[in-house]
C-alpha cells in the first residue's frame, strides 16, 4: 500500500516535471540525483551526522530538484580517493577535511586551519570577510577541479591523551605519540617519536603500550574510543588543531551548470551546516568531558607556558618552511596569518576574558 | 532598453508560472512578496547588513518565489512596534533583538542571552542541541504570534567606555552609566546611577559629562560613535552581554502556510545568516580595537576578579528574582542555566586555554 502510493506519487511528479515549461538550464536538471560521498562512517557522531544534515537540507530546500544521497567512506570509493572521484566528475560532491588532499594540493593543509591558528569563529570570519572564500575557491578549482564550500568544524581539539604526565619540554623527548600532519613535524622537532595510525588501531596500540600518547579530536568525537582506559592525562589546550575545518567539494563543471537558485541553496545549506555541526561537537563535548573527569579518573594536564612557547616557536618555523615550498601555500598562509594578527588580541580581550571571568567561583543559580 | 528587457522577462516568467502544473499549496504563493521590517537603520554595520544578507539569500534561494524586501526601522512601523505588526499579520516578518519584546513576553529577555551566560557558540549549541529552539518557538508562538528563528549574534560585547578608571567595586558607586536591561539592574545594585538613552543621544551626553560611562556593543558597532573622544577607558570583559542574539520573527499563520521547501529555505538562510553576521562583527572588530588602542589613546581597563565576582553574584540574584515572576521565564532560564553548567568548564579548558596560549609572546611568522 505504502509502496504503491509512493510509486504513484513519483510517477505524477515525474510527469509534472516533464510538462513544466519553467526556465532551467536543462530538463534533466529539474530532478537530479546527486551523490554525496563522505570520508566518514555513516552517522559518525559529529562528522557523519553533520554531513547527513547537509544532504537532508539540500533535498528539502530544493523540493527534491536535487535529491542528495549520502554514502559512507568506502561505499563508492575509498575515503582518500574522494577528491579524485569528484574532481573527475564521477561523483557530484563530497564531504571531507581539506588536509586529506595535501598530496595533490599542498595548500589544502592550511585550508584546514593551522596549529596556533584560528578559533572556529575566526576561521569563518576569515572565510566570509577576510578573503578566505576566494582563496579556497581558487585553490580547489585550479588544483582539484572542485568548488569549495566551508561546511563544518570540529571546534577546538585537545592536546591528546597521555600515559605520562607532560610537565616540561623534556617530557616530549622519546614520547611515542600518534599525531598526523603539521603538528607531527612539530612534535618530531621536540624530540617525540611520531606514529601515524588509522583510527581503528589507535586504541589497541595505546592499550598495548606501543604508543604512550594519542591525539584524536575532542571529547564527543572520542566518547566511544575508550582512550581514558589506557591513558589518564588529558592534555590541553589543543594548540595543534584549534578549530579544524570540514568542507563540501563539488565538481566544478556540475557546480557551474547549476542555476543560480540551486547554487544559493547549496551555499546556504553548507554555511548553516558549518555552524550546526560545530554546535553538535560543542553541546556534546561538555558533558562527555565532565564524565571523564568525574567518573573515569581522567586528570587534566594543562601544558605549561614554557611548553606552549616552545611549541609555538617550532610551529612558526615549520609553517615558514612549508609556505616556501609551494606558491599557493605561501599565498594562503600569508592571508591567514595577516588576518590572525588582527584577531589575536581582540579574541583574547573579548571571548577570552569573558570565558575566564565566567569561570570565577561566584555564586550563581545553577 | 534594460527596463524593457526586464519587463519582458518578468511577463514571460509570470506566464510560465501561471501555466505550470507543479504542485503547490496555492497559486498566489508561487510568487510572493514578503516584507522584512527591521529594528535597525538600513545597512547599519553588522545588524543592518546582516538582515540584508538574509533578505537577499531568501530571494535568491527561492528563485523569487519569495521576494523579500527589507525596510529600515520606522519605514513601515516604529522599531519597537515591529513585533505587533508581524504578530498581527500586517507584515510577514521582522528582524530584531528578543529583549525588545520583554514587555509583552518577559522571557524574551532571556532568549537574547543573559549576563555571564553563553558565548555565541554556546548559545547556538543550546538552540540546536539543548532544547533552545523548541522553547523559543513555544514562547514566540504563544505570546507573540510568531515563529522564531535565531538569526545573528553580535559576539561578545565589551564592558563599556568610562571616563574614570574602574579599579574596585567602590568605583561603581555614583557612576552615571548608560546601560539597558538586566545589567542595568545589576549596576544599580552596585551603586551606579543608570541612565537609559537612545543611540542618537549617547555620544553627546558623554561629551557633556551628563554621563560618566556608556555601554554600547563592540568595536565594529561603535566604530563611528566617537566614544573614544570622551572616555578613554575601554572596559573588558563584556560580562553583561557575552553574545547577544538576533532573530527573525515570522507571523505564525504565514509561516504555517508555507510549503515545506520554503520553510526549509527560510530556516537555512536564517541559520547561515546567524553565523555570517557574527563573522562580520568578529572580522571588523579586531582592526577597529587596534586602532583605538594604537592611534586613539584608548586604555584597556580589565575588570578585576573582585569586581567580576561581585557582578557575577549580583547577576545571579537578579536572574533568580526575574525567573520567579513569570512561569515561562523560569522555564527558559532553567534550560539555559542547566546547559551552561555543562559548558562552562569545557569552554574554559578548550577555547579559553587555546586563546590564552596563543597570546603568549612566542616568535611566529606574522
Amino acid at each position: 500500500m505504502k509502496r504503491r502510493t509512493l510509486i504513484k506519487t513519483a510517477a505524477v511528479a515525474a510527469a509534472v516535471t516533464a510538462a513544466s515549461a519553467f526556465p532551467k538550464p536543462a530538463l534533466s536538471q529539474n530532478r537530479m540525483k546527486w551523490r554525496l560521498i563522505t570520508t566518514w562512517p555513516k552517522n559518525l557522531p559529529g562528522l557523519g551526522t553533520g554531513a547527513q544534515y547537509f544532504a537532508d537540507q539540500v533535498t528539502k530546500c530544493t523540493g527534491g530538484r536535487i535529491t542528495v544521497q549520502l554514502f559512507a567512506s568506502g561505499e563508492v570509493v575509498p575515503a582518500f580517493e574522494s577528491i579524485d572521484a569528484v574532481g573527475s566528475g564521477t561523483v557530484e560532491m563530497g564531504h571531507g577535511a581539506p588536509y586529506y588532499w595535501k598530496g595533490k594540493a599542498p595548500a589544502a593543509q592550511f585550508v584546514s586551519n593551522i596549529p596556533f591558528g584560528f578559533t572556529a569563529l575566526e576561521y569563518n570570519a576569515w572565510y566570509h570577510y577576510g578573503g578566505g572564500s576566494a582563496l579556497c575557491d581558487e585553490l580547489y578549482r585550479d588544483q582539484l577541479g572542485c568548488k569549495f564550500l566551508v561546511c563544518g568544524n570540529t571546534g577546538p581539539q585537545h592536546g591528546g591523551w597521555s600515559k605520562k604526565k607532560i610537565s616540561t619540554v623534556d617530557d616530549y623527548k622519546g614520547l611515542k605519540m600518534r599525531m598526523p600532519g603539521i603538528p607531527a613535524e612539530v612534535l618530531t622537532r621536540m624530540g617525540a617519536t611520531v606514529v601515524n595510525l588509522p583510527g581503528s588501531e589507535v586504541s589497541a596500540a595505546l592499550a598495548a603500550g606501543t604508543i604512550d600518547a594519542v591525539e584524536w579530536n575532542n571529547p564527543y568525537g572520542e566518547a566511544t574510543m575508550g582512550f581514558w582506559r589506557h591513558a589518564k592525562y588529558y592534555l590541553t589546550p589543543g594548540w595543534h588543531e584549534p578549530g579544524t575545518v570540514l568542507e563540501i567539494f563539488i565538481n566544478s563543471k556540475k557546480w557551474d551548470g547549476l542555476p543560480d537558485d540551486l547554487k544559493a541553496i547549496v551555499e546556504q545549506c553548507a554555511f548553516s551546516t558549518n555552524q550546526v555541526m560545530l554546535c553538535e561537537f560543542q553541546a556534546r563535548s561538555g558533558p562527555v568531558l565532565e564524565n571523564f573527569l568525574k567518573e573515569r579518573g581522567t586528570i587534566l594536564n594543562t601544558l605549561s607556558d614554557e611548553i606552549l612557547m616552545k611549541l609555538g616557536t617550532v610551529t612558526g618555523e615549520v609553517l615558514t618552511e612549508l609556505a616556501a615550498k609551494d606558491k599557493m601555500s605561501g599565498k594562503v598562509l600569508k592571508s591567514m596569518l595577516k588576518f590572525r594578527s588582527h584577531q589575536k588580541q581582540y579574541t583574547f580581550i573579548s571571548d577570552g576574558e569573558f570565558i575566564r571571568a565566567r569561570n570565577l567561583p561566584f555564586k550563581f543559580p545553577m
